[in-house]
């Protein structure tokens, strides 16, 4: 690797899946790390294998089908079992990575920690050994670094080099830094530690002042060649500094950084549209470079200059970062091979059955609707992949309301393959009354905590997706469902969620 | 004003408003400007009276309401006659300021303005000095300043200091500037424009690589005291500079910064929440200071953390920001005169007709809904304020729909006093239904741009708020609705855009 490439590690799936409401099940996440191999990452943090089983099965998962060409690394506390159940679960990749991490900051060592300096130390050293013990590449973060008394901070680091960090994270963590202020860290430790070269310095931002990317930016001017980051800068409270920024950044003002990445910029837009679509964490218009209206120019004095010469408002290019818009790409007489090539130009890779289905869907959506975008493809496919595993069936739904009749709804289900069972109930609307006859059927009672709709695509004829987000007894399921008619989304996203409480052996 | 104050200057109705989808009526903008005020921001860019006759009267009506406590500015090409609407838009200001701009990159004079650097001098100075005629507060800005040759731009902002302009501000219009290279050419304007100290410099960075924040802090740090922004960052393409994101920067870090500013924080959220609620340009949940997540701990290693001591990974208080949550507030026996309290509370000011019609609604709420929420009340009185004015009102609607029926809809609309109109119409779902009747009865096609839903608070029978966008030959309305009833919510916003089209002399 030549001194002037920087290493995009990606946490998305650790950091960003942390988040509230983001969590996402294997398959998603198994989807989410093709999508970050194609985009070109260095490295993906696949996971916290000690978190949970799920977790661990993921990261396994993710290490056994990407590991000969990503880096994949896992997460792992100071503690010998965290780094136990990070082995375990990379055991099958090529290029593997563990990520041990222990808090440094005077305030986490008393209060959280309640150890001392050399304790510390000693801590980290024993588990760095141990991680290196598996694996060369060993990753160490002195938890909330940007707040540790300097000097501790590059007794740390010297040590943990010493002891076989090859990459040592300086994380601040509570988003407190601000770009000088950790630009200065980053060079302290740059002349300060006195074997820092035989390891690379990474930078790991949180946003909750506004100031990740430039921070990260900031990290790389003083020296740093990692940036840990995510798609949309999911992450822990504000998030984390967001990838396609901080690519964009270095790439559009390589004259001012000369510095570049592997990322293939062309696919920065597909792969945060799939994340957002996956973790429901929508994008706000106004984000930088992946937000709807990051390349628009509507005002009257820009659109002037526009026509005139592109540059005089354009500093990037829509197609630089895989932007399409709702590009029509098929019609009703597409055939089925033009249908699988764009379902791969996509990114799904779909076996025989799944490509049929998928193409049944199309074409019954072909005929209610003149024009199929990109977006209706990925609902429909994104639709039957959730459809696995469900107990209960919808059979057939009815519904009626108006301002003069009490809403009211009549539905049908099936659990596995007994007896259809049939219900009705009233809402304060069609959809409320949906939910409230199902939940009759099913026996469950759960609190509605989120409801959103998008609309896939354009026109009053467009897919409308429905995510549900339920609360029963505290714990929480998502359901998503997708159709033309909102009610019959709604009732879908329901339903999945329902299935979801009913596998996890929630009952009445 | 002290030499540590930082001057906030709010463009939300100015840069802000020019972004694609958040254009606001003139009763918005006086909600949004009033909120501003309360906020405590200095300046009120209030709009650009040669743009639109709406525009002038909308600067008009704010200038003559809160000009005697906030600055109200209004932009200006260097021409005559925009100086002169200007002029005109702020007569009845005490605190007015003209903002004069003229672009001065080389890439702008060649390709937009055709003018040489001697001309665009020219026109500077005898733009700011028709300006100053008419009030000593006035503001210039060359356009595109971040790419201008710095030479250029210094004699730029000597000569208009000269001719009178009290702030010179220095915009990264395109947002290309890196902070240090932002921080470097405010430090030369300071070093090497003789009557500098005459002006206060001001930043106005656009977010299109993520970085206007960092951008604008680094200009502070540099030495300039006024800051361009707007509430979400919005604005052109990926937006400005976030205010709250600035002024929780500054306040956070005020060890670093050591400059304060005049606005009230805990005014941040409400303002946040009420402006994308009017604009419906939704904040993401991982948006710094006001997102949905922003003072969330969900992952285990935090929640510990925070347990044993706050400060560990929270550098902000939630209520430093008037971060409210979803607040139980009032029930169905509260009385008009708490309701009365909590509508003044959350920022309206409601006369008494317009009280009792709200407390009406609550009420009927409560009946409906064991909780009402602050967001629940807001979504009330705002869906009344949309009423005015509308000339075709829906009088009843029923629908039906279910897997094995065709969605139908039955509607009845009134045009002003004349007799009773209805129709029926089938659908891709009951809503389309629905659209698809209104649009025989009022003898208009039109297509569905946007169709958002929202959730103004919690449960199954949360208030939903339908958004629609509407193109009718190129023309774009929109229209909001709220009901417990996405249906109900549905037609009542696609109506009200039908309403604007019709009011806007729109005809089949």
């Amino acid at each position: 690797m030549s001194g002037d490439q920087i290493i995009i590690f990606d946490t998305t799936l650790r950091d960003g899946e942390q988040s509230p409401g983001c969590s996402m099940n294997t398959r998603e996440k198994l989807e989410v790390a093709r999508a970050l191999v194609e985009l070109g990452v260095d490295v993906i943090e696949a996971g916290f294998p000690i978190a949970s089983p799920g977790d661990f099965d993921a990261v396994r998962q993710i290490a056994e089908k990407f590991g000969d060409r990503t880096t994949i690394c896992a997460l792992a506390r100071s503690r010998d079992e965290d780094i136990e159940k990070a082995k375990g679960a990379l055991v099958n990749a090529a290029k593997r990575r563990i990520h041990v991490f222990l808090a440094t900051s005077a305030i986490h060592r008393e209060f959280k920690l309640k150890m001392d300096k050399a304790q510390i130390i000693e801590r980290a050293i024993s588990s760095v050994k141990m991680a290196k013990e598996f694996t060369d590449d060993v990753e160490f973060s002195p938890e909330d670094a940007a707040r540790t008394e300097l000097d501790f901070l590059c007794e740390v680091v010297e040590k943990t080099i010493d002891a076989g960090a090859t990459t040592v994270n300086i994380p601040d963590t509570v988003g407190y830094a601000t770009p000088n202020h950790y630009f200065k860290v980053i060079s302290y430790l740059k002349q300060n530690v006195p074997n820092i070269n035989n390891a690379i310095i990474s930078s790991h931002c949180h946003d909750d002042l506004g100031l990740a990317v430039a921070n990260s930016l900031a990290a790389i001017e003083a020296g740093a060649r990692q940036v840990e980051c995510t798609i949309n800068g999911l992450g822990e409270r504000a998030g984390n500094a967001a990838l396609e920024e901080i690519v964009m950044a270095l790439r559009t003002r390589a004259d001012y950084y000369k510095v570049h990445t592997k990322i293939n910029t062309q696919k920065l837009y597909p792969t945060s549209h799939l994340v957002s679509s996956i973790t429901g964490m929508k994008v706000q218009r106004n984000k930088a470079i992946v937000g709807q209206n990051a390349f628009a120019h509507e005002a009257g004095i820009h659109q002037h200059g526009i026509l005139q010469e592109r540059s005089t408002y354009e500093i990037m290019r829509p197609q630089d970062v895989g932007y399409v818009g709702q590009n029509l790409v098929l019609g009703k007489h597409s055939g089925r091979h033009a249908f699988r090539d764009r379902v791969a130009q996509l990114g799904f890779q779909l076996d025989d059955a799944a490509t049929q289905k998928a193409f049944d869907d199309f074409i019954a959506l072909a005929d209610k609707k003149k024009e199929v975008y990109d977006s209706d493809i990925v609902a429909l496919i994104e639709n039957r992949m959730e459809e696995n595993g469900d107990r209960w069936k919808l059979i057939s739904f009815h519904t009626s309301a108006g301002s003069s009749a009490i809403p009211t709804a009549t539905i049908q289900l099936q659990y596995l393959e007994e007896p259809v069972l049939c219900d009705a109930a009233i809402g304060d609307g069609p959809i409320d009354a949906v939910f409230k006859a199902m939940e009759r059927i099913v026996g469950l009672t759960a609190r509605l905590e989120q409801f959103d709709v998008r609309s896939v695509s354009e026109g009053k004829d467009a897919l409308g997706e429905v995510r549900v987000t339920i609360n029963l007894g505290g714990r929480h399921f998502q359901g998503k469902g997708v159709s033309t008619d909102i009610i019959e989304a709604a009732a879908a996203a329901y339903l999945k969620a329902l299935n979801k409480a009913v596998s996890a052996g929630v009952t009445a």
